[in-house]
């Protein structure tokens, strides 16, 4: 393998074979070929793609240059979940559970805050005590006693990944479709998963903001994953509004607690139900998704749901009082009311600018190294379809300060827009 | 400037304007702009090119990263010559004293050989005591006391070029047209020169193989230097074969100074004669390219050309004796004729393979850092379109040791074509 020859040859619009990428994989991660040609071969594959193949070779070279969990000993189906991430997207929270108490293992390795969009880490680490730095042997024993946990990725796991993604965030190589692909599948192959449901978030909160990107991102996700022999299914859904009604931290963690208590707001409680059926029939625990539905329906129903969250955030060291207020989470020192300013249908909620502000709030984080506010953040009491009336609450603001919640209630100013006439609720799941 | 933009910019086909690029490349050499994204950068304008506009505006900014030379005092136009590179291109030696006995003052800062292609640099080393690396002073008080001098590049002279050239040269991006015009105009303006005559080869010695790719480069040539606002005029020249007869550092120089005495190889005297023309119109020594072509070969039919050759190189330290055999030249230990195997007209004499092979010889360098033999070659006995009977000469290779001679004879196997048929003899201005 010559570097050079690899650059080359995909800056020319050729076809890798699997050991051409194995050796550039290898060789960047040994340190002998330097940054700057991985650099200049991420932008290549950018601009002239990888075909389903190259992206599964890919994918099976980053995964060999780590350490998969050990965790194929435990007794029943082995399925994860993966959203591509979007703003008030808490699902993983209340589908870990919900999975596990119907027979799943989940082991959910999870991601931080980025930009506008949220993280499920960050959330749960608003709870008091609970860790997320896990290590491969205590992730085992959590899976296998618990059915799941939630973890940040090991050092191990697939470090090709690691070095690939922090020159991707510094060479706006982030938004290759390849590069996207072998960056979630060979983690989540990583788990020793069989099978994986994806959330490809669409719209103007997503990373993907047409439908036909979207499209493109899941049918390459599923390509890979039949050309490496592991089933991947992927439900495309809209992101235009945030999901669910509470955007920031400990806010979605309390939405979340209400999800599996039976009383989440509508479109958190469909898609957990969804996805939770999704991976039932991948794991062969349900023949068809309406019975995967009720099987799901009936551990939120039953409260095993719950109860199976209430025992995973006590092993990973939480506190939660579901007796107390805001079930024991931290709560921000100030909180506002937005108003509407007219009358009409709410015809926009736009997520990008609701997590922006969350973001600005100290919900988020804009670099790596950033610090996030487990309190603050939006609650939208309004969505899109709503009827509103001039005066009627449409927002609550969670913020450190006045001045802060201030300049948030100025912002999402330019986050709503209204119409005269009523507006279909959109649909959540578009494919 | 945020460099992060600039490469998501031009990634996604966007114009940059002189701040951003300013920016970028002033953010490169200040080390703030790490290399990975420099090369992200490269591969995105390879892959997505650049306006005229912006070609010039990243000219000008490499430009102004270093120090001009200071020969603007000369008493007459400057005005050099830039070729491209090819085999056995040596013009630029009988060109520089023929241009400067002419009244023209001519800076050439030349380079070396690299891959096939031969250097200004390493032949003329070739002469015993010559020396290249020569400081901007000498430069300057060479330049004005013979009308020019062959130096190498002085570290002053345009850094970004430095640096994102040898970016260029491990990231496949060395082929960017935008990328080489910068490259070219930024070196030759800042000999501070009014006007450049560049010879852009074209053909299987070449860089550029195809005429569609020379001539978008010799277009590109000329836009970025009429948005800079100086004359830039363009050949585009044949390289099928190699120029003359001679290919090696120390027999170029033989041939350079056969040429000059009036005995050089038709197609070495008619472009070293063309070039000069194109040099004094450019100057305005001449008002027509015919006529600046009659000055040219009287300066060389008089003995004022040779002269002034000799002048220069003693200036230079060098030391030839034009009563010697070959100069007092080196000569190789080996010398093999390499016959005709059969008979017929000579349709194919291929520059890239008699390159390659004078590189394999040692004449040439593969890596940057390699020495060169000043002695190995091969003279082309024949060439395209000549009459050839079997048994005949055809090439004379200079070597090293016989075990080195022998394998070029075999390598030369595959550098020529034979017809039955007349063939015309190519010609060798295209444009």
């Amino acid at each position: 393998m010559n570097a050079y020859d690899v650059i080359r040859k995909k800056r020319d619009g050729g076809r890798l074979d699997e050991d051409e990428i194995r050796g550039f994989v290898a060789g960047a991660l040994a340190g002998e070929v330097p940054d700057y040609q991985v650099a200049a071969f991420l932008m290549a594959v950018m601009l002239r793609g990888m075909t389903s193949g190259e992206t599964a070779a890919l994918t099976r070279v980053m995964l060999a240059s780590g350490r998969a969990l050990r965790v194929d000993d435990c007794p029943g189906p082995l399925v994860d979940k993966h959203s591509t991430g979007g703003v008030g997207d808490k699902i993983s929270i209340p589908l870990l559970p919900v999975a596990a108490s119907c027979g799943l293992f989940v082991p959910m390795i999870s991601g931080r805050s980025l930009g506008h969009t949220g993280g499920t880490l960050d959330k749960l680490e608003s709870i008091p005590g609970f860790a997320t730095a896990l290590d491969e042997e205590s992730i085992g024993r959590l899976v296998r006693a618990h059915g799941g946990c939630f973890a940040g990725q090991t050092a191990d796991l697939v470090p090709a990944d690691r070095m690939l993604y922090a020159l991707r965030d510094a060479t706006a190589t982030v938004e290759s479709v390849p590069l996207i692909v072998s960056s979630i599948l060979s983690k989540k192959l990583a788990e020793g998963i069989s099978g994986v449901v994806i959330d490809v978030k669409c719209g103007r909160g997503a990373f993907m903001e047409t439908l036909a990107d979207a499209r493109g991102l899941a049918g390459a996700l599923e390509a890979a994953g039949a050309a490496m022999g592991v089933l991947v299914k992927t439900l495309v859904t809209s992101m235009d509004e945030p999901l669910g009604a509470a955007v920031g931290n400990a806010l979605e963690i309390e939405e979340s607690i209400r999800a599996l208590e039976g009383r989440g707001p509508a479109d958190v409680v469909s898609l957990t139900v969804r996805l939770a059926a999704e991976m039932l029939v991948a794991g062969a625990l349900a023949p068809s998704v309406a019975e995967g539905e009720d099987l799901a329906r009936r551990a939120i129903d039953s409260g095993r749901a719950l109860e199976r969250f209430e025992r995973i955030v006590a092993a990973q060291g939480g506190r939660i009082d579901l007796s107390a207020p805001r079930f024991g989470l931290p709560a921000a020192p100030v909180a506002r009311i937005v108003p509407a300013a007219g009358s009409g249908y709410l015809s926009r909620l736009d997520a990008r600018i609701v997590g922006e502000t969350v973001r600005e709030l100290g919900g988020g984080r804009l670099r790596r190294e950033d610090a996030v506010d487990p309190s603050a953040g939006i609650v939208c009491l309004k969505k899109t379809g709503d009827a509103v009336s001039a005066g009627e609450p449409l927002f609550e603001i969670h913020a450190a300060t006045a001045a802060a919640a201030e300049a948030a209630a100025r912002r999402l100013e330019r986050a709503t827009g209204f119409s005269g006439e009523p507006i279909a609720r959109p649909s959540l799941i578009i494919d």
